[in-house]
C-alpha cells in the first residue's frame, strides 16, 4: 500500500556503496525506499509490471501474459501485496490485522479494482500471547467482512524471541478490474484537479500519540478503512478518473511527488483548502511535523478532468469516507516533476519527498 | 508451502488456555501447528476455501465466487502464500531467495495449476548489509527464470534493530488451473500407489548441518528446486493422478499423515523402498533425527491409481527432479487415518505426525 516503498513506485537511482546496510529511513515511504528500491528491486528485478509505477499490479490471465497497457481478452486482474510491522499492535481506531486488510484492500481499489480474495501470512515471535494472535486475526474476519473480500489462504512462521516482534502479518490481494477505465500515476494532465477524500494525517499521528503517551483533549484516532465502496461509487459516477492513491508511508507530500513525476506535470497546492483536525495540527505542531509527510490509512488523493470535479465531489461528499472531501490543488504545464504549495501567509515553497524517516513502523 | 502450518491444513482442536504462549513448534509443521492453526485461524476465518485442505486456494474469477469443488465458467487460479524465514540466509545449494520463489512455485504446482506471478514483500531488519539483499534478489532474479514466472509487485518494511532477524520474505504466488484434473488430498482411495520422487530429507539435514558445523566426506545439499516443469509432465501423461504434495516442514511423515485424514484412508509404507541418501542419513543418526520428519524443498508425494501407476513412475524418473522416484507404500481402507511403516527388519510401527519441533526456521 504504501506508495514509494512499493516496488512499483521509485526513482532516483543513486551509485553502489560498499559496505552499505538498511537504515529505517528505506522503509519511510520517501527518497530512501525510492533508492533501495530503484537500485536493487528494480536493478535486478525489474519488468513492464513491476516497473509501472502502480499501486498493483495489472495481470490479464487469459493470455498467460503481464497486461501492462490495455485491455486483452480475459479477465484482468489486480494484485498487490503489503507487509505491516505497526507497533504498538492495537491503537485508538485499529489495530494490525484491520490494518493489514484494509492496506491491500485499498492499494486494489485505488487502481479500480473490485477486491476479491486475500492471503494472509503471519510471522510470529516465539513468546507472543496466542489471545492477542486471537484478537488480531477476529479483527481481520471483521475487516474482511466489511471490506467484502474473503481471506482463502494463509501460513505461520514461528521465529525465535527476539528475532521478530510479536506478529508481522503480509497480506497479498486479488481483485477483478472492470474494463471501462484505466487509472495509472502517469495520467494526470494541466489542468487536471486534485482532491483529497478527508482530513489528513490522523493514522501517522494517532501512532505517534500512542507511542509517544501524548493526550490530546479530543483523542485521536486512526482513519484506517476500506475504500472499496468509495472508489466504486467515485468510478461508477466519473470513469474519467486518471489516477487515485491512498497517500500512506511518507503521507500526502510523497505520493503528490511521485504523481508529478510519474506524469510529468507540476501540482500546485493550496495550503488554505488541505483538511487538518485540530487535534492532528495540534499534535503535529507539538512534535514539530507537517501533516502533508504524516501517513493515512484511509483517504483517497484523486485526480480527475476540470469540467468532472465538481460532480465527482458531489458523489465523494455523499460517502460517509468522503464527507470532507476537498479540491486541493491542480495540475499544471509549469516546474513539471515538482510540487509547489501557496502558503497559508501568501507565499509559495516547494514541496519535497520526505527525505529521511519520521516515524518507523507506522504500518 | 510447508504442508500443516498453512491455514489449509490443520486437524487436531484442544481447548483455548489462558495466557498461551506461541511456542518454536507452532512453526513446525507437525501437532502444535495444526493445532494453532485450528484454534486460531480456521476458529475465526474458516470458509469453504480456507478450510479445503490444499496447498493453494482454488478461485473462480469469472463469477466472483469461489471454486471449491468443480470448474465454473471463467480461468481458475490457484493462490497461495508463504513466508521465508529460514536461517542461516544461505546454504548449500541455495539461499532464502530460491526458497521464497520456488516454495511458492511448488505450492502452486502441487495443486495441477501452472504458475504465472509471484508478489514478495520484504521485512529487513535495520542495519542489514545491502550487498547481501542483492544477493539474495539476484537469486530470485535466477529462480524466477528458472521457473518460468514473473515477480509483477512487491514491498519493503524495514524494522528497528533486534526487532526482525536480517530479512524475511514472504512471497504469495497466482497460477492457472488447467480443466482436466481436479487434485485433492481427499482423494486417496484404497489401492492406490504412493510415490515420492526422490530422496527425502536433503534440505531439513543441509540447515542443520550447517547450522552445526558438521561436515560430511559428500556434501551435503539442499533439494530445493521448482516443481511445475515436473508436476505438468506428470499431469500430461496421468490426468488421473489424485494427489500431489510436497513434503516440507514436518517431512513426509506429516505430509502422509495429513493425507490419511484428509482422505479417510490408512497408508502402508514399506521403510526398505524409502530413498535416503547416505550422507542425510548419517547425519540423521549422529543427530537423532528421523529423516520422515526433515523437510524437503524439491520432492514430490505422489498418490495415483495402481494401473497408472508404472507409467506415470515411467514419466517421471525421465525427469531429473523424478529420477530417483520410488512406490514407497500404498493406500488401504485398513487403519483409516494412520500411518504404518513395514519396518527393516520386518516389524510394523506407526509414523505420527510431527509432535514438537525439530528444527526452528527451516523454510
Amino acid at each position: 500500500m504504501p506508495p514509494i516503498a512499493d516496488f512499483d513506485q521509485m526513482s532516483c537511482p543513486t551509485p553502489r556503496r560498499q559496505h552499505e546496510r538498511v537504515l529505517l529511513g528505506h522503509g519511510s515511504g520517501g527518497k530512501l525506499s525510492a533508492d533501495l528500491i530503484q537500485r536493487v528491486f528494480l536493478k535486478e528485478l525489474g519488468n513492464d509490471v513491476l516497473s509501472s509505477l502502480e499501486d498493483s499490479a495489472t495481470l490479464a490471465l487469459g493470455s498467460l501474459e503481464p497486461a501492462v497497457d490495455d485491455a486483452r481478452s480475459g479477465p484482468r486482474i489486480a494484485f498487490t501485496t503489503d507487509s505491516f510491522v505497526v507497533k504498538p499492535l492495537f491503537f485508538p481506531g485499529g489495530d494490525i490485522g484491520k490494518l493489514a486488510v484494509f492496506g491491500t484492500v485499498n492499494d486494489l481499489a485505488v487502481v479500480g479494482a473490485t477486491p476479491l480474495y486475500l492471503s494472509a501470512a503471519f510471522i510470529l515471535e516465539e513468546g507472543f500471547e496466542i489471545e492477542l494472535l486471537r484478537r488480531i486475526v477476529i479483527s481481520m474476519r471483521h475487516a474482511c467482512d466489511q471490506a467484502g473480500v474473503t481471506l482463502v489462504t494463509g501460513d505461520t512462521k514461528v521465529v525465535d524471541r527476539g528475532k521478530g516482534d510479536e506478529v508481522f502479518i503480509t497480506t497479498t490481494g486479488i481483485g477483478l478490474h472492470a474494463a471501462n477505465h484505466a487509472l495509472s500515476i502517469r495520467n494526470a494532465r494541466p489542468g487536471d484537479q486534485i482532491i483529497v477524500s478527508g482530513t489528513i494525517g490522523d493514522h501517522g499521528m494517532t501512532i505517534m500519540s500512542t507511542r509517544e503517551g501524548i493526550e490530546f483533549e479530543t483523542a485521536l484516532q486512526s482513519d484506517t478503512a476500506p475504500l472499496n465502496d468509495l472508489t466504486r461509487a467515485m468510478l461508477d459516477a466519473c470513469p474519467s478518473i486518471r489516477v487515485m492513491r491512498d497517500p500512506t508511508r511518507g503521507g500526502v507530500s510523497s505520493t503528490l511527488n511521485e504523481l508529478a513525476t510519474a506524469s510529468n506535470v507540476g501540482i500546485l497546492l493550496d495550503e488554505a483548502s488541505i483538511p487538518v483536525r485540530p487535534e492532528v495540527h495540534s499534535a503535529c505542531e507539538m512534535l514539530g511535523l507537517d501533516p502533508m509527510y504524516v501517513a493515512n490509512e484511509g483517504k483517497l488523493i484523486v485526480v480527475v478532468a476540470e469540467q468532472d470535479c465538481q460532480s465527482l465531489m458531489k458523489v465523494m461528499k455523499q460517502h460517509p469516507l468522503g464527507r470532507d472531501a476537498a479540491v486541493i490543488g491542480n495540475v499544471t504545464a509549469d516546474h513539471a516533476g515538482m510540487v509547489v504549495m501557496r502558503t497559508l501567509v501568501g507565499g509559495q515553497r516547494v514541496v519535497t519527498m520526505l527525505a529521511g524517516e519520521q516515524l518507523p513502523r507506522i504500518c
